[in-house]
């Protein structure tokens, strides 16, 4: 039977395995130490956020730019008061984001192993490259991928040149991951199949998203488990 | 004719383009600031490079984890006295690094576009994904190669994974850089070709290294005008 997807793609944090998690409790161990010179507030929360958003195009996603965006944002909102030993211990938080043990979510590696069985499959996930790569390989999952793609930005523009890479036309490719804004909305953008599986937080920015494209070509599903059905669901329509 | 090499692989920082002047200048800044606090002498300037050294294993290279070492360094070497303000101007130091205009060095398009005309060429560079894509798409180098990677370690088995991925064999290869350590001595273990283009200025980490391999496999050449000579040497033997 022809099937209607060549290939499937997977996104790595929040998706394959936790992430988001050790971004809110690196989140939470700022605001304790900031919080012991100024009352925190919702402006003083936003304050991170935003700081985080511009320094997004020179330092790009990850904890290495989380660190030094918090850093800044710690000398801002304290008006310069906090001591040289708090950030460290800024310094600190974001190494131990970089070092959390990678623990895959429930049914991954079988729903992976699932849908490899009858299309081919590639992980295409964003951020440090020598965080992901570390993340890859503690993961044990490198093994069920044909490809692996670790990229700086998930926009239209970067699916396009990895569907290119992969010979592959959008209407033939299906991504499943947790972010509506980077996994789903570009895909399908470019007339391809979105697969959504929300994971239980998602960072602001990648909670902000607008669908351009046919809402008919997205699917949600609740975990891993139900990823080959939303698969075999796709070719059956 | 039958050639000797299928593919030749370029450097990036320092080969084509400026890029270690910018840290030494960064360097420069930390040690101004430092020097605010505490007299300045070899064992405070080997202090930064221990740092930075000890946390290649979780920060990998790049003007992100440069920044962070920086400001752990400073704050070890002022115990603690260093102010919020000047650790900001540390942030700031990252993040010019991360700003610096791309700079092509003399002859390098001219260069590749001879190679280009007879080998197939690809661009292997190191460091952070997202900085080397801006420095990528700055150099308006990107058209003349076939395949670009970034990669996060230039080691021997990151180079087996690239020539694999190629397909070509390491004897069909040959690696032109400025460094001995990550694009000469790791290519000329797998039994490839290295030329060695020498930079004015090395990182203390790159210019140690230990060749392992046949050194009959090495050449050196002075600029970038002359790499098609060197390519053409290696085909003539």
């Amino acid at each position: 039977m022809a099937r209607k997807l060549d290939w499937v793609g997977f996104d790595g944090d929040d998706t394959l395995w936790r992430s988001e998690d050790f971004f809110r409790v690196a989140e939470a161990g700022f605001e304790a130490i900031v919080g012991g010179y100024v009352e925190l507030d919702a402006r003083t929360r936003r304050h991170l956020l935003d700081v985080e958003r511009r320094n997004l195009k020179t330092f790009g996603y990850g904890a290495k730019g989380m660190a030094l965006s918090m850093i800044e944002a710690a000398v801002e909102l304290t008006d310069a008061r906090i001591s040289a030993r708090d950030i460290h211990r800024i310094v600190e938080i974001g190494r131990s984001v970089l070092r959390h043990p990678v623990e895959v979510l429930d049914g991954v590696r079988e729903a992976v192993a699932a849908i490899a069985a009858t299309h081919r499959v590639v992980l295409i996930t964003k951020g440090d490259l020598f965080h992901q790569e570390a993340k890859i390989e503690q993961s044990g999952l490198a093994d069920l991928f044909q490809r692996i793609e670790i990229v700086s930005e998930k926009d239209p523009r970067t699916y396009a040149r990895v569907l290119r890479e992969l010979d592959v036309a959008p209407a033939r490719f299906a991504m499943i991951g947790n972010s509506l804004r980077s996994d789903v909305a570009p895909v399908v953008a470019l007339g391809g199949w979105g697969v959504h599986v929300p994971y239980h937080v998602t960072w602001a920015h990648e909670a902000e998203h607008e669908l351009v494209g046919d809402e008919a070509q997205v699917s949600s599903v609740q975990s891993a488990a139900q990823w080959p059905q939303a698969i075999a669901a796709i070719e059956a329509r």
